[in-house]
């Protein structure tokens, strides 16, 4: 028992009983462990501390998972500088791979809210590889002695370059759903685009009637914004391929190996297959939380347009009779428990929802990143969560809004065309043809008596019928550069 | 020279000359000050260092006046304890009595937003009340051997007693004349709720249908929302009238004297009618934002309301052909300058971005409070500054509100008796008379068809037109209590 | 099975086997529901349609009791009004009685993140209870032809009445114990006032020393916000007693009996044991967000508040030999993984993510309240989620600061003292004896030299051992006004 | 007269005295306007509807001179379409050259928060241009019969893509002041840096004693996290190079000739000397708010670092005597009306109020973004408001953070020697040396006893003085990998 580190220990098994409990001790003492845990008595702790959301972060498998490849990185640049045996190595990667593959990630078991940077996150990571480790080598939990949490999982390395890095990890997987999403949501868009391409509807600027323009250049847009905003992504992404894993404590390096940071960073993008690199300065690196503010306020952007996609939505498909009901929304349940028939804009609505939550995460980030001080900022788990979230349900939104929503919208188009052709907005398609003085002439008439403009236009004589159903040709309504040829040449 | 206070002194002016500056000097050294400025070294050093935003607290003249009471209160006090001579002490009241009627808020010049907790605005205030307090004795400005804007101005008090007392006076001020705006605004939505207590409309929730009310019932609830935030603002006011003066630098009353907190919390009741109360615990009253938070919160919640009523008032009137357009907006200025004869929703649009400033400003109050260290918040500058600029502008929005726009709406009558009279979900209102199965049957074939309610009911026999016409009444299916007697009595 | 209701109906089990399914009916056609279920074939729906977050509203054990609660209440008043005869109105009631002794809850699957302004919510209680009484009554689940989940548990409602009520309900349970965690922290901070009533240190404004005050004033701070805190948070959890049930759809009553509001409210109160009273004017009170935004506000004052003072008690215990190190908190876990016998502020740094957490809520809250339109906020489900969080995860803050740091907070008091005696700041005390002249010049003379206050003052023979001693005094110096006759008699 | 455009006209001057106004009319009516004013009736109406600031758009040079810049852009690109003559072309475009050089500022009277999309900027751009063109032609102002301010200035274009474009272009001119500010303050910390670069000091994780490094460190990562930030600005800035002029009112490019959009920019180009392209998408382009949102996130994230950075420049700075006091900031005003001799760090307090003011910005931005409706944002002008003053405000921020603050720091190097050799952290440089185990005993009796590391381990003959002293040498501890051949060679 002498070669235990200081401040931990295990009590070993006795021969013949399967105890309920390990004994496990750090620098408050002695505390049991269940025997069956892969975490140990750090984790332990912490989760007493942090009793906040109920929510562990086994909630958030890509962070389990880039701990993990974090882990299985520094054992294997440890081993390469001659620092970790072979043997430890070895029973440290391939519990790692495990937890890769999916297992015991319920042993991580810390509240996604917790004091402390992460540190206990870490601990978690290093108690569960070190105990699994520990039975891969045929030696049972808490044996710590053969191979140690801290010692050996934890070589080289400390929660200040760790957590960052699995956080950074962790955020790129689930941005990378998040593009996917975005990116069925875009093609839903499109696809109506298409549809719509040639249904004639009135355009609309500051809720008032404006100028023509077809359904499918409105769905078009939702689209084009969807691609904007991917490309943003994809870009705040990139941002997070720059990790501080190698700073140590506060980014000197101290204590690690002088390649450390270089062959662990090799060594995870191998696992991950991301193109990490090592931050320039990892001193900066170690205390800014840049790149997490620039993801959340990408995120907020990208939920500032859904949730203005979706207001439209539900403002096109305001009806079915007193409004505009330019759109129908396929219904997906029932809306009203006392309205027989009532139909509601659900998918839409919980769209928005995301949005205002991603929107107060940006906050909460915000807050969070702000409040760093000096070497370090304490409060990244706050962050991390907050993103993961917001990563998360933006893209169920998304993936809900393309399959439940979008693919199923029709379009009122007999609604549409009758809405356009009694549009007083018609009149200034004329004003090049019959000038803004008549054109406006006209449209006050038509305001006044109810008339439409058509009709005011061929009794007055002003145009011919045929030049007037040029004019109101949809192409010259709505894509007037596209048919320029025709439009200027009568 | 030798009775100067030390770290401050005049130049005196040559005898027959006018000097174009007079030399003032502080810790740093001497400095040249205008000669014609009524502040001083003091003063001007700060608004060489926040060169931010241009705007000079004197555009706040609630503020200004709130740091005139102050002061003249605080000499009030002082002679009252025999800790200033009669003579100093009523040319600094006279002083501050020419301030609170307007005059010299020309010379309060320090940025509104600056470093330092709000000293360079005390600073700014003793210099200018000092200084026109020589000249009504007689003297020079800057003369301040005969009386010192530190040693008599500010005598047995602090910036941190001081700026937050005034600024809670002028928050006071400014919640008073926003209470008032927002009185101007519910009796216009009152008046226009008594106006259209007949008109008969389609409510709806998600927007979509749901069941018939009034639009006076529409613009009622937005004269109830804003009686209940006046109620909200009232109490947020009444937090403001807990004052700290007394505490000096920490709360503790250093140098102050023991009765002064009390003297100067009457003297400053007279002076400004305000019931107005030392705080209980003056160390916590000095670090405390917490009133202020408050007072933003409320403030917010206003904004919120305000918002969504004008968010209602743009969508009512949205058309005029293309749209609900259930209510017109008055037009108050051409909407277009491609458009003709287009008028858009102009004043509601300028009070929803006036809420989202106000929601901006509350973030910023809420950074601001946070941030806040120890025995003092060193950032009420710029919490006073985001809360007065949402009373004011919110108060301005509530005028032009009530004047340029809900006074003038009109509804379009016809057009919304009209939607009623073809929607589908007065089905609902048929539920208790001739059974829920029936209703839906009777909305689902309105739906598929096109016909009305009222048509299918009477083809199918249902009900007898009597029967229904009496169950279709605008009075029972908007206030369906109010006629109890009568709905159930066939 | 001509009696069923419309939109609705049961398979009827086969006599001989259990059948896995129940197949229910709803306005998109048949679907399979687990035989097991109590929910039904809206809930089913709904937990397709919003797959967002992976936590069911049973996360918040008070907001289905507060379901419960209202299906009661209606049950009883429908009752009395004779609308639902005894055995139907029995089983209800007994349904919810169960429900909210807690039996059912992992009933209640729907997402906290939905569409539909809380719908979902609404029929997944209404199922449940209905399949509830309907197995009291004798019958099996799904045999909704002898009891409704529509027709009769949500007899004389609509989510939009239902929905906000029980909303109101579950975060006045939820605001109420956070009341209690507020108060055991306050005692918390009191009692450590007391503790460290004569412990003489530096106050600090601007993180620049400035006077002396005690470190029991300093904690007192701390106590006396709290309370304050609490008297706010009393004032906005009275706000949510004012309910919108029987306003039903849009707040008109339509279809609710005329007495109905004033029954279902009594029968409430009785059962939840709260003062709720029914809305002055349910139109306004169905769409309104005021009580929640609010709520939301004080609850991110809290957060605020909470904030600066875990700040503070970081600043105050930064060390352990390069810091301020005038206070130390209790060691709760190890605080690093390379940095042996390190130990962090890990309980502060836990309750400042909460307090960003409640500030992004806050605005998340204010999105939603703001998007609401016309007769209806949409958003509800978001707010409910939002503030329930706030309000769990600051009571779980609240306890775990109480417990785990303040109660355990030591004081170094030599060091303290010695950071007095050597304090320039004692200059400030000096003025009224001395002079600000000479005090000034002391202070200067003391920041260049290193050398003490006291012992320049001495050697400059200004004043005698004996009034220094006096002078300085923790008693003068942190308390000045309590021993004013002492103070100001030599 | 009857030349005159529809709905304006001027009533002309009596040939012998000079009027005080001038009649304009437009929809509403007839209305005087000042005869001195470049600015006519529609601006005049929009005075009259928003007195919210008080603050005209003149305040904001860059985005008058960007307003002019697409006016002459328009009129050149109408001209060389043949749809403008050029005598009027020459006018219009004269009017702008002198705008563009800083005359007629003063004329641009509207209220900085405006309702109406922009509309009532474009009026008066268009307005100011057309009376000073009518001047240079000759004109009295108002004789629109010869030059027409929608006629000939507005020719082609709409508020909607004029207003975008124009704020578009106002921002990178901000943008671009900022970044210079920010390389001025980069600048300033990296000097200091290479200053400090020698400086041991102890570095703190969590507030609490960490590992040693040099206050050179310290400062070169703020001068790095500033250089980042311009690479991010300097992204976001080139987002807003897309433009969408041409597209007029919704992005269709009705009545606009279907060459205008490419020459109008490729003037525009000329004219300001930026790569300004055509958007792909003019209707997507017209109503989305992205890139705004995205240059508001970057603000805020420069906000968040900046703050952080003085919120460290205050705690290093805390003091004099009982604080960490490890540098000085240069004194820039007195700090205390009360405390003699005190200084505050009241430029890192600006600075830190700046940031919580763009914070706050961004929240109303996204505000107003996510309330964009269908075919436009109407909330363009709030949007444009904040961002600018963003973009002002954190310029100012940095040029007196720069010049004076950082530039006059000095370090406390004894006091900070000092703290390294009594710091427990050191323990964690000799774990690689006495192991992990021996370095604990150290450190836990070293913080027992208050005996130093260094000490400990020579009294227990852990190490000879030789390498210790090669271990702890400043180089090895705050640069180990920099010697990583001696680090590891004994």
């Amino acid at each position: 028992m002498s070669a235990l580190a200081p401040g931990l220990s295990s009590v070993p098994a006795s021969p013949h009983v399967h105890p309920q409990v390990r004994t496990e001790h750090d620098l408050l003492g002695d505390k049991d462990v269940p025997a069956a845990a892969y975490y140990g008595v750090h984790t332990l702790r912490a989760v007493e501390n942090f009793p906040v959301t109920g929510t562990p972060i086994s909630a958030y498998p890509d962070l389990v998972i880039a701990l993990a490849s974090v882990k299985q990185a520094a054992a294997r640049a440890n081993r390469d500088l001659g620092l970790l045996d072979d043997l430890k190595a070895d029973a440290i990667v391939r519990a790692c791979e495990e937890i890769r593959d999916g297992r015991f990630h319920d042993q991580f078991v810390v509240d996604v809210i917790q004091g402390g940077a992460g540190t206990s996150t870490n601990m978690n990571a290093n108690e569960v590889v070190a105990n699994r480790a520990l039975e891969l080598l045929g030696h049972d939990k808490g044996e710590y002695r053969h191979l140690h949490p801290l010692e050996d999982v934890n070589a080289g390395q400390s929660t200040n370059d760790v957590y960052p890095t699995a956080v950074s990890l962790a955020l790129q997987l689930a941005a990378g759903r998040l593009l996917e999403a975005m990116e069925v949501l875009r093609q839903a868009f499109a696809a109506k685009a298409e549809e719509f391409a040639d249904v004639l509807k009135m355009g609309r600027t500051q809720l008032q009637d404006a100028v023509p323009m077809t359904l499918g250049q409105e769905f078009a847009t939702y689209a084009v914004m969807l691609a904007e905003d991917r490309t943003r992504l994809d870009e705040a992404r990139a941002l997070l391929r720059e990790i501080n894993l190698g700073g140590t404590a506060i980014g000197t390096g101290l204590n690690a190996h002088p390649r450390y940071a270089e062959a662990a960073c090799a060594h995870l993008n191998r696992i991950t297959g991301l193109p990490l690199t090592v931050a320039g300065d990892l001193v900066e690196a170690t205390q800014d939380m840049g790149a997490f503010v620039q993801l959340s306020g990408v995120l907020k952007r990208i939920a500032v347009k859904l949730s203005k996609t979706c207001n439209d939505l539900r403002l096109l498909s305001c009806g079915p009779r007193a409004g505009l009901a330019e759109i129908n929304l396929p219904p997906v349940q029932a809306g009203s428990s006392i309205m027989p028939g009532k139909v509601n804009p659900v998918i839409p609505e919980v769209v928005n929802q995301i949005a205002f939550e991603v929107i107060g995460n940006d906050v909460t980030v915000t807050f969070a990143a702000e409040a760093g001080q000096l070497q370090l900022n304490a409060f990244e788990p706050i962050i991390a969560h907050s993103l993961l979230k917001s990563l998360t349900h933006l893209r169920a939104g998304c993936l809900t809004l393309a399959e439940r929503c979008v693919s199923g919208i029709t379009a009122n188009r007999e609604h549409l065309a009758h809405l356009v052709g009694r549009s007083i907005g018609l009149a200034t398609a004329l004003n090049p043809h019959i000038g803004y003085e008549q054109a406006t002439a006209v449209a006050q008439e038509a305001l006044t008596t109810g008339a439409s403009v058509h009709d005011l236009v061929l009794a007055k004589g002003l145009l011919t019928p045929e030049q007037l159903q040029r004019i109101l040709h949809p192409d010259n309504l709505a894509r007037p550069h596209a048919r320029a040829t025709v439009a200027t040449d009568f």
